[in-house]
């Protein structure tokens, strides 16, 4: 619990990279994320070439992070593993908090990174998936090379509502 | 992250009770999950009344875990707080993640109960909830009273894809 609650949004990075091992045990983790019927609708690209992570970049104001940082994941919907897409997009959301927790729990930074999915047709051109792959996020990881913010949250009574 | 891994759904509660102090521990784990531009768009409804127990687990045909449950929580979207449905949605699964794993790092059992969004409008009504909230989903709490089953995943070089 100390875990979420002490992680942060990390975007910038030092230039050490980060094994394909570690990437792979972070991506385990987020398959250990629950799925309606257990349908484990999420599929990733692992991003590390420095030529294909420039092109990724371009498609998101937010580029640089994905230039600075060592390796991306790109996170994607398979919408022929689909059954609800509701129920399947909350699961991608569940995913990519564990291997967001899983990578704070590491000692590396990360951050979720959505804007890019305006232009998710062209990411998803440039990394190839099959057709069914529906681009849900990119996922930049690397060795914080900032502290972390604060994190402000509302207070938990004006979240929890109750019956008139 | 070994919490991560060993978390199972928990579908059978014994009678003990659970503390509102540890419901609004959970609740609080779930809001520190990340939402786009921090948006926050989350909401709560602690269902602890048998009888109101009793009515929701009507409109499901998993009741009998509402029913059995000493509290549930009803997850909801507030549409009026939504910026991006596709993000939002992925910030609920991100919340609900967070609470699933408080409640098995508490000690306790959980379930995501995702069949109930077909009769979401009843829901809503018995619950009360303003118009713009959406039912996400019920997570049903309570003390563990069954063995954790094993947990079966993809090989993970299934979900990682290649490009050509």
């Amino acid at each position: 619990m100390e875990g979420i609650r002490s992680r942060r949004s990390i975007r910038q990075f030092k230039p050490d990279d980060v094994d394909d091992r570690i990437i792979k045990q972070i991506i385990e983790m987020g398959t250990w994320a629950p799925s309606g019927l257990n349908n484990q609708p999420w599929r990733f690209v692992i991003v590390r070439d420095e030529d294909l992570r420039k092109e990724i970049a371009q498609q998101t104001r937010y580029g640089h992070i994905i230039r600075n940082a060592p390796v991306c994941i790109a996170v994607f919907l398979d919408n022929a593993a689909s059954y609800d897409r509701v129920k399947d997009i909350q699961a991608i959301g569940a995913c990519i908090q564990n291997m967001l927790l899983a990578i704070h729990h590491l000692g590396l930074g990360g951050v979720w990174l959505g804007e890019i999915l305006r232009n998710r047709d062209k990411v998803e051109k440039t990394l190839q998936v099959p057709e069914d792959c529906e681009l849900m996020a990119v996922v930049a990881i690397g060795h914080p090379a900032e502290a972390k913010g604060e994190g402000t949250r509302k207070p938990i009574d004006e979240v929890i509502l109750h019956r008139k």
